[in-house]
């Protein structure tokens, strides 16, 4: 039988259930990622689990999220997950070292190969043909501890490239033009496989770009072929001998199609507030933008600063736009300053020049001013994840961006070459990269004596109780569809530092919709046991982060009533013991408010026995019928109140 | 009459009073300084005295303070500078361009010229032959109106320099010989001027070192003579034209002597948690150290990033030690990225490389974990002013720090011989240096149609009463010797966005020694109208910031009793119509407490008529001497309840 590169990748690691699509399979994972927002937790899990050392083949911990430092909290938590990383048998990226996906396909990355990140933008790996998921920091930290990753089997969309990219259009466009037309659920469910001739001109950091934002499509994860390309950045990376070549078999087929011909793409942009919101930057042209960002894990190889770097040079950046550069890792400011005066030509051209890392992405930091337009070449503009309540978040590609540093206005990139008399500049990669180790700090081998160091920022893992059997509860929230993870747990400067103190970080739990919701839970809590909330379609969808149920379930959360929910978000909710409940009548949605007292009885048995459930609205004096669609994985979890209490107990 | 270089200067500019010690004398300004932390309340305030344009020969407006950007408010600021520098005739230094010192330095400092800044280390400016003040935000705006600035004629403390400073002794250790001779209040009154053959091995930007940190000796400035020295520094800025000799009569004299023998230093460091605390390195080597950073107008010069650069070139920095490196300017990173591999050498040695500006300096980012040793080439150590609570922050030379980044503990630099079999770099300045004006920007011709652009944390500059005459009013707090303006208004990322929002920072005044004072003032001023405090000697020392006058008189504080008080905090009490009494008998500082209540009466009359006054503690039953030491022109702006209503009422 014909393979696609997403089956052979899947069928080399698979060790439950079958390449059907919607069964749900288990796969052996080879490496796992961890990024220090969601990192803390995992670590903590582990120390709650039990574990002595990880046992997956390669395990690494970034530090790239929280290096603002604007307490004592973002720095105790680096001496922690140094320690805990010794401990653990963790490779430590040093705190300024770069973006997690970045540094790991430049340093770790290996085709064929299994990756579980707790960052929902860990699928940017499959750019060098490697199968990798976001998931929530627990399933990563069972992945740690040797158990399988289990996944509905998805449907392959299988998008063929042809033609090749025409100037000043780039890696980020393709990805845009796939927003175009999927929108942010149009993923739902898929992984996308791009193959094709058009592939030839997709450097392995353009791949990376596409397969970065796949997580912005809704899809499980993005897959590109390993072919010469890859053996080539391997090779750049003094790492040829870990090339494996990869691609489908000629007949192979897919499950779904698409076609784009790279020639007829334009360059495109994503308007406020969401990256399905996609259209020609010639559409939006002339508005006048305040910050230009350039970086991120959406747009991170040394082509896209270089490329910034030569439209710049010897000209100056609109003196009423900040020209803020985020170079992805310690690795690509060396090559950029290796490669003539790359590096000067952003600063003299006024570039406000910042550490690696994540930055104004997760808006920690470089916030734009209120209601001005910033153009970024990042993955996300969700309203608010930039810092700025009233943003105005545009998403484009380093040329899009750069020609808006000059002019001071959205600027169709195309228009440079009359503007400036200039021709597209034509990238060639060094065949060898100067490559940065020395900020990797390789695990002991016997870590099992050392101590973690726990700043007073850093809090144990709280204890939660096995399910409820029955409930009174008020609808504390109803929200609508398409709610994101960063909405329910916001990320930013005040919020991230607190992500190993659950307490902490529970007063900030949809704060961007209802800043008395914290109050509201405890509240709820104390008189009725707890709350749920009611959701449109789509529910905690985005970034991975399983904070967004933990700190729910730390206020008492019971469950959620929704439409549909978002892959991620939703296993995070059965991770921490918060049932996902589904209305089988969609429009009941409209019958329910806020403040309505829901009655649940059976809970436990319903989730048991896989049976729709009867709930009654005691101020509507309504009924409805409400299912769930959970494995038998995920109700033993459930039952016990979340995957620690299984855990600990099956180690115990 | 033979003159030294003070008196040169003084003279050349007095426009009232006479060279005698302790009287008070007018200067003409001929340059000002403001930066964005203090300068967005300049600008209103211009704005509240109805100011037409600048009547400085220059005025420059820096943007370094507030670049971490976690929310809207400060880019909005940005924005607000921008157009406030364009409104009132003003250069602006964009975001990131650098800080103030430096750049002020290299682009527009003249030797002869007088400079105020609204900024405690503006004196740096005296390492080229300037005669430059700190002071508050208000003196900066009457200079900039055209007033002239005024201040007690203070006793010059000639230094003369002997010797040669030895390998791995710099600059900074000579300014700590002097904090470790003199302690934080023993320049007070003084103007220090540096003369002798010793300069022969000081660069201009090393005299910038010493002139920067007077500031923490008390000094009312710093003196430095321009020399055949600053002629090669002003050629390598490309400003030989403005190079100007100004050095000291062949039999100048000095009211007080010192003396250094270069020779004779060896590196020192000042221990937590004050500047003075000055010990040699070898006394405190050992200790473990969990950051270093580089940077700040402390230790601004190409030089003192180049010689960390050689210090670790082909090293890695200690593993458990964040190794951060905050340039001082673009133009900075711009010469040392072209001086061969500097700049590399730094990054691949581990450094986290920040955007040119204050950074931890004020605690804007970078805050150590908790209760672990950070060694900064900074000026100032107060509690608190890194961002973490417990801090134990360091102050040393750069070859100290990147010895400490090294080995991970505090290590005399004289060590790395050994250590490392390596020589004492040998640092040949630049001829020409890269010269960067692009983010200059300079005023329009023409600026009386500009609209000041206020985002929504941009508050008008608010209305206060003119003196009371009768007061019973609690003491709201206690405080001892030696307080801060760190500690009466802290600094930090939480705070300084609140710069331009009196209201808002208010909430955080005496925050650092007690959370409910905010609180507790808007009752007392509810209840009795106001409140009082008590401080020991030196009270409101460090640096110049007048939101540690305004925001306490926002909340109703009519009085300081305290047994003295440093200068530019003395006056930014008077500005904003806060009376600064003295105690007679400075015993009597022992028989009040917090929570007594205290009667005042005749105040108007007290403080016109220079009249010692007797006010009353009800619950004590005691009556205490309490006096003043005002000039008329400050009498006359303490009745009119502060400088703003004195200068609107002149202008009307």
């Amino acid at each position: 039988m014909s393979l696609n590169v997403t089956q052979k990748l899947i069928k080399s690691h698979l060790v439950s259930g079958s390449l059907t699509p919607g069964e749900e399979i288990g796969l052996k994972i080879d490496q796992s990622l961890t990024q220090d927002a969601t990192g803390t937790m995992v670590m903590l899990e582990l120390e709650a689990m039990g574990l002595e050392r990880v046992k997956t083949e390669l395990s690494a911990q970034y530090v790239d999220h929280n290096l603002l430092q604007t307490d004592y909290k973002n720095a105790d938590d680096h001496l922690f997950l140094r320690s805990a990383c010794q401990r653990f048998g963790v490779w430590y990226s040093r705190p300024g070292n770069g973006i997690s996906h970045a540094v790991h396909m430049e340093r770790f990355g290996i085709p064929g190969k299994t990756l579980i990140g707790s960052d929902s933008h860990t699928p940017a790996a499959g750019g060098m043909g490697m199968l990798a998921f976001g998931a929530g920091g627990i399933d990563v930290a069972l992945a740690m501890a040797g158990e399988p990753m289990y996944v509905k089997m998805p449907q392959v969309l299988g998008v063929k490239l042809t033609g090749k990219l025409p100037d000043w259009v780039s890696a980020k466009d393709v990805i845009l033009e796939m927003l175009r037309r999927y929108d942010v659920d149009g993923g739902r469910g898929k992984i996308i496989e791009y193959y094709g001739p058009g592939l030839e001109c997709l450097s392995a950091m353009d791949r990376h770009v596409i397969a970065n934002m796949g997580t912005e499509l809704g899809a499980t994860t993005t897959v590109f072929p390993s072919d010469l390309e890859i053996k080539r950045f391997l090779k750049s990376q003094g790492r040829e001998s870990d090339w494996l070549e990869i691609v489908a078999d000629e007949n192979a087929e897919y499950d779904l199609h698409e076609e784009i011909n790279l020639s007829e793409l334009v360059p495109l942009i994503a308007c406020p507030s969401s990256p399905g919101n996609v259209v020609p930057v010639r559409e939006v042209e002339g508005r006048e933008v305040n910050q230009v960002v350039i970086g991120s894990s959406a747009n991170p190889g040394l082509r896209d600063f270089w490329i910034v770097s030569q439209i710049v040079k010897g000209k100056v950046s609109c003196d009423r736009t900040s020209f803020d550069v985020n170079p992805t890792s310690r690795q690509v400011i060396e090559n950029l300053a290796a490669m003539g005066d790359a590096f000067l030509d952003l600063i003299h051209a006024g570039a406000r020049f910042h550490q690696a890392g994540c930055l104004g992405c997760i808006g920690m930091g470089q916030a734009p001013a209120s209601h001005q337009i910033s153009l970024r070449t990042m993955p996300r503009n969700f309203p608010g994840r930039s810092g700025t309540a009233d943003d105005r978040v545009y998403l484009c590609s380093p040329e899009t961006a750069a020609a808006a540093a000059l002019t001071g206005k959205i600027t169709d990139p195309r228009d440079l070459e009359k503007l400036y008399n200039m021709s597209y500049p034509q990238f060639v990669a060094p065949e060898a990269e100067i490559v940065n180790t020395e900020m990797l700090v390789p695990p002991p081998e016997d870590g099992s004596q050392i101590e973690l160091e726990k700043g007073p920022n850093i809090k144990s893992f709280p204890e939660f109780d096995s399910l409820c059997d029955r409930a009174e509860v008020p609808v504390l929230l109803k929200v609508g569809d398409n709610i994101s993870t960063d909405e329910i747990m916001p990320a930013g400067a005040r919020v991230l530092p607190f992500r190993s103190n659950i307490p902490g970080i529970s007063q900030f739990v949809y704060y961007l919709m209802d800043e008395t919701f914290s109050e509201r839970a405890k509240t709820a809590q104390e008189k009725a046991g707890g709350h749920i909330i009611i959701a449109g379609d789509n529910y905690a969808q985005g970034s991975s982060r399983e904070h967004a149920a933990i700190a729910p379930r730390y206020l008492g959360q019971i469950a959620v009533l929704a439409k549909s929910y978002a892959r991620i978000g939703w296993q995070n909710l059965v991770n921490f013991g918060i049932v996902p409940l589904e209305f089988v009548n969609p429009d009941d949605y409209n019958t329910i408010d806020e403040g309505d007292t829901i009655e649940i009885s059976g809970l436990r048995e319903a989730v048991k026995e896989k049976k729709d459930l009867t709930v009654k609205n005691l101020k509507k004096q309504h009924s409805y019928q409400v299912t769930h669609s959970l494995s038998d994985r995920q109700i033993d979890l459930l039952l016990s109140g979340g995957v620690i209490n299984y855990y600990k107990a099956k180690l115990a």
